[in-house]
């Protein structure tokens, strides 16, 4: 075995790949950077209820002598046309990822597996993965803590099925809720989606830094960069923005994943500075290698490599530059199945191309893939816990006029209303596998099981999601005028149907149905559809005390429901089993402690509207407010709380917090700084800190920050991020709006 | 006088300024970089009719041991309170400078005069100054040499009473509606602007490279840079652009302008990349001076450094920022006040302050104020032509159903409606003095005075641009259905009045009476006030065929008036004697030769809608569609046009064109480039060419266009303006729009 290194595990893994790479023909190292075939085109079901593979399978295998990667092997959705009725469950996937595997490793002369590689973006997307709430509820938990222990779950249950690498959104930022993707984003902030990000590497990788536990899997960080910051919201259109933007709003994030050890990043379809990721080398290479010492893996998006050819004008040149540019795997294109003859055109030498088939190998050489072609562990318990434990940490109450909320035990008639109000059809985003009936449970049904006996819950729909049909307002609003309480769920629906087009990577080309959000599914305005807004009209002109729940992919303009409702929440999209948690906070059997992780505008002609915006002295339009409806970090909870002025002490920062109301509850206490004296013109707030905290009614605690570089730190004149000579203010607040007239404490930096 | 250099007139100008900035005390030096007095505040009227000079100016002359530069002086409006009851005209202005230059002569140890500084955006801001149509109408005319002529006319005014220096917005790129600045705008496109900003060079300054003629003006182009891109369309907020959006959008219109040997450029207000204009160093230093090679002025905006203590932590430190960054004169400013302490800090070098000092000087000899301190041209005749002439090829037609227009010799009883037909008030922009009595022409004026004998004319107001006052509708109703054809002038006003609320540089602080646009008034929506929908909704449901004419600051979104008006037009704002221009091209007296300069959006929630954003997939919003209502370049004839393919020879590109309708008539041949195979990724289209020409009915000409480095270079990855390798196609049309489906002619770059 001294002479086949790369097959001793023993071995360090660099040796592996190094004396791998010395054996290995052109035509089989190209096989290794592609990842052309959709997984669902591997299998079919067999009569007996087994798999068999695919010609397509063998046609690939043969064509790169191999395979390198394998996408969606599990994947089920509208798209692939995978369900129940033909596609791997829990009890089969993994059998499935191991005849696949089989068949690579035998067709490869040198043994070499496949990566497989699934979309996990909130739960592992295949059938019987658990949904989780999508990344714009995650963000609204600000913790951290709980969204890593949920990803470990996700991690968990892909490895349980044979899956090997997670994409997973992580990396943009909500900077324009028109975008279809928002509910793909943790926040518009970099600080809270920096932490999330950690959060999300910790708990899908593990802490074991030279390969991957069992239940462990390298993560792909989605999308690399600045895709939330695309001209007009419009999906993978351009960015405009500058250097500067980039690495104090749309970086940060990238780098705290990275920091934390992600084993890969995927360029994103936008350009930056006039070059699409895929085709970017100052960005892949210059920033993401050389100033960030990255050394995992970079996969482009799909089918954004050939979309190169744009501008190169052919499909062999659109693939070399995406490897010159640092693009390692690509996805579905067909340009990378022509490096052989890039190389031998010579528009990519064979060392770049061997330097990108190296990472590929690593990767699978840490996943122990060379050692194990069998999935060995149990498929994990507990899903629906973990889902319902994240979507009640995300549910987020706005307002709550004169105290209607928790419903008071004198209400013995509930209008459960809506287009929302009685499906989970609309609860899970984009991305979500078919789900086995009986999954999950609306806000209709929690109710009916979490209220008092004797409670009288009725239900009307009202109308659509979408459309213009008022036909079932007078049902709602005659139920609601027979109610003491009227529930009314609105909001928005990113569920792909069968009938949905779909564009070649996957993303809606029409919206059809009830969709309004999602990947291709870009509004301009952010209203509700305009029969949700006469159902609301109506149903809070009966009287009737309205509490209105949204759930939403984007933040939705809705002053309307601010005026008029009783109380407002949004779930955003809090997965299958949202609505009982949304039942429970209603009932005042949970406490609500979601913060929002967004600006709620007023309408879209007021965007943007993040609240970390440069301080300059811009008033007002004069036709509107330039303030968000909701500052980022508002969210109310049922008791009340107090915060004192912060105490400065050498690195430390203390406030004294009280819960002044009549219940136990959290307040999730915000750190903002306010540069004052500084080298380059300050944003009006940055969060740069944050700590939930549990009060009994009455109770004062002190909350101690340390200041740190995370902190102080700013990118400089030469976008290089460090402690910079300057004063600041700290002011700690219960949202960004509450900031702005927070009693600051001011403070020199560097401390000394 | 051999020991006396900068007082011979025949010495060359940098031998002068040497010699006289070696005689100056530091005092006297920091004096000549401040112009911070307001001019109205330098004089009063006597009860003779004459003016004597405050207290105030001797103050400030006795301050700073001179006078380095006067702003305003002749300014009249709302914000300076100056009228035709206290204010200079065209009859006393010249003699209030001259009076003003000897006592700032007498004052200065060394005799240094004065310059002064003048408003002149749409000819000169001064009681009796013509006011010309504002920029967003002359990029309407998509005709550089009538701008050319226009601007010698309004520079020659301003010699002509004394000013030496003209303020003009020239280099803000119109890329958000919503700014209220966008009238100052000339277009949204990058070449455009450069041939417009080129004109007005030529035609104030005039050819003579070393001095200036006696009817000459140096012109300050504003702003430098980006001031068009802020985010939100909120004026002098920050831009987040990247230096490729300003480098191929923002800075070509300053490049052409320095080229064409502009004087002096202004620092903008907003920030690029992290810091203000006024305070950064790459921008006014390393690219404007470093990279172009200016060796002009640079001016700061009105109290633009002072702002800067924001983040200096005083005035002092706000001055010595701005001025190592590359401002040489500020405006209003206490910081440029401090340089004599400045400098004693250490905070700058006297070298640096000598060179801003030299360039203020070198403008002084340049302009010979040492040899002349009276003003000795008579005031030109003719103002009332030149603004009629340009407001007449501003005039834009956007759609004809059926060809109600021109008037048919049939309709003898027109209405004449809206609260913009019967008043000049609003047709004039911000930035302009009050007007004599009686002075201009409304469209009602004008259809009274050119219409046919015979035809009744009525009118009714029906409401006011702004508020919910629907009262004077039924009349409106009535008059329309008791015509042939209604005329409804709708539309927008920057007239400031004396009870706006100015901030202290004057912008408006709140919109007061009917202000919904110029500066600091920008709006969140797009839609014009209520009470004009709601009028434009009744008269056009009486059945009566209705033109819309919109005179607007910007374009607002009425797709109301695309569907149910019989005609539309826009004159955006055309100056006093607009109406009559407008009258005329409605009689078909003229024909209609304007072309948008902007696109005409669908919403204020589908922007941006720029037509040159790069070629990216992208569709639509689900909701809407995000192309433009018009597109930039469209505008109709009253007759038709056909363009034939375009062809190639060399360096040539020639289309034939024919006038197929049945009238006389101008069409503007745009050509465009789409480029293929190209280093960076490019815009869908970028004009890059175009000529006006005039046909008889069937008439045929061909139009030949030269390939230049004009028409073929780009922004390189290196950011440097070249011609590249490539591939691109040249696409001829009679818009943006139509350049999306025109048979395109492909070549190789660069051409052999």
């Amino acid at each position: 075995m001294n002479d086949m290194v790369y097959r001793d595990p023993t071995a360090p893994v660099d040796d592996r790949v190094r004396d791998l790479l010395s054996r290995m023909t052109l035509r089989e190292k190209a096989g290794q950077l592609n990842q052309r075939m959709y997984g669902w085109d591997a299998y079919r079901r067999t009569p007996d209820g087994g798999f068999e593979l695919t010609e397509d399978l063998h046609a690939e295998t043969e064509r790169f002598a191999g395979l390198g990667a394998l996408y969606g092997l599990q994947r089920g959705d509208a798209w692939s046309g995978v369900d129940h009725t033909n596609g791997p469950g829990a009890e089969d996937g993994a059998a499935l990822a191991d005849l696949v595997q089989r068949h690579v490793v035998e067709r490869s002369r040198l043994g070499i597996p496949a990566l497989f590689v699934e979309e996990v973006p909130h739960g592992h997307m295949a059938l019987d993965g658990t949904v989780l709430p999508v990344n714009l509820a995650v963000g609204a938990t600000w913790d951290p803590g709980l969204y890593e222990y949920s990803a470990a779950h996700a991690a968990a249950e892909l490895r349980a099925r044979g899956g090997h690498v997670a994409l997973v959104s992580a990396l943009d930022i909500a900077r324009d809720p028109r975008w279809g993707r928002t509910e793909e984003c943790f926040t518009e902030d970099p600080y809270l989606a920096a932490r999330l990000t950690e959060a999300l590497v910790r708990g899908m990788q593990g802490e074991h830094a030279a390969g991957f536990a069992a239940d462990k899997a390298p993560v792909v960080l989605k999308h690399f960069a600045g895709q939330g910051a695309t001209v007009g919201g419009r999906n993978s259109a351009e960015s405009e923005l500058g250097p500067r933007e980039l690495h104090e709003i749309h970086l940060p994030a990238a780098r705290a994943g990275i920091r934390a050890g992600a084993a890969a990043v995927m360029a994103a379809y936008n350009e930056v500075d006039g070059m699409p990721c895929s085709g970017n080398r100052a960005l892949l290479t210059g920033l993401l290698r050389e100033d960030w010492g990255f050394d995992g893996l970079v996969m482009a998006d799909g089918l954004a490599v050939d979309r190169l050819a744009r501008i190169t004008g052919d499909q062999v040149s659109a693939g070399a530059l995406a490897l010159n540019s640092g693009v390692d795997l690509s996805l579905w294109d067909e340009g990378f199945t022509h490096l052989e003859e890039a190389v031998e055109r010579g528009l990519v030498s064979e060392d770049v191309l061997d330097t990108a088939v190296a990472r590929v190998l690593r990767l699978k050489f840490r996943l122990g893939l060379f050692e194990q072609h069998t999935t060995p562990t149990d498929f994990p318990a507990h899903g629906r816990d973990v889902s319902t434990t994240l979507a009640r940490a995300a549910v987020t109450l706005l307002h709550n006029d004169a105290g209607v909320l928790p419903v008071a035990a004198g209400v013995s008639r509930i209008a459960v209303l809506g287009p929302q109000s009685a499906t989970t059809a609309h609860q899970s985003g984009d991305y979500t596998a078919p789900q086995r009936p009986g999954t999950g449970s609306s806000v209709l049904d929690g109710l009916r099981r979490l209220a008092p006996p004797g409670v009288d819950i009725r239900h009307a729909r009202g109308c659509a999601l979408t459309g213009q049909d008022l036909s079932g307002i007078p049902e709602a609003v005659a139920a609601a005028a027979a109610s003491d309480l009227a529930v009314l769920v609105l909001g928005g629906s990113s569920a792909r149907t069968p009938d949905t087009d779909f564009a070649a990577n996957g993303a809606a080309r029409t919206a059809v149905s009830e969709m309004t959000c999602g990947e291709g599914v870009d509004l301009a305005g952010l209203r509700l559809g305009r029969a949700q807004h006469a159902l609301l009209d109506a149903v809070t002109a009966t009287g009737t005390p309205t509490v209105v729940v949204l759930i939403q992919g984007r933040p939705h303009a809705v002053p309307e429901a601010a005026e008029r409702a009783a109380a407002l929440l949004t779930a955003w999209y809090p997965g299958p089993w949202g609505g009982e948690a949304i039942a429970e906070i209603l009932l005042g059997h949970r406490e609500p402690t979601g913060r929002l992780p967004v600006s709620v505008p007023r309408s879209a002609a007021q965007l943007p509207v993040y609240y970390n915006h440069k301080d300059n002295e811009y008033g007002a339009y004069v036709d509107d407010s330039a303030a968000p409806l909701y500052s980022f970090g508002h969210g109310l909870s049922y008791t009340s709380f107090a915060y004192g002025p912060p105490r400065l002490s050498g690195h430390t920062v203390e406030v004294d917090v009280t819960n002044t109301g009549e219940r136990q509850g959290r307040t999730v206490v915000q750190l903002y700084i306010r540069r004052l004296v500084t080298p380059v013109w300050p944003r009006t707030l940055e969060l740069r800190a944050f700590r939930a905290v549990d009060l009994r009614a009455g109770e004062s605690r002190t909350v101690a920050f340390s200041l740190g570089d995370d902190q102080l730190a700013q990118v400089g004149a030469d976008l290089e991020t460090a402690v910079l000579p300057g004063t600041l203010e700290i002011r700690v607040a219960q949202s960004a709006g509450d900031a702005l007239t927070a009693v600051p404490a001011t403070l020199r930096v560097p401390l000394v």
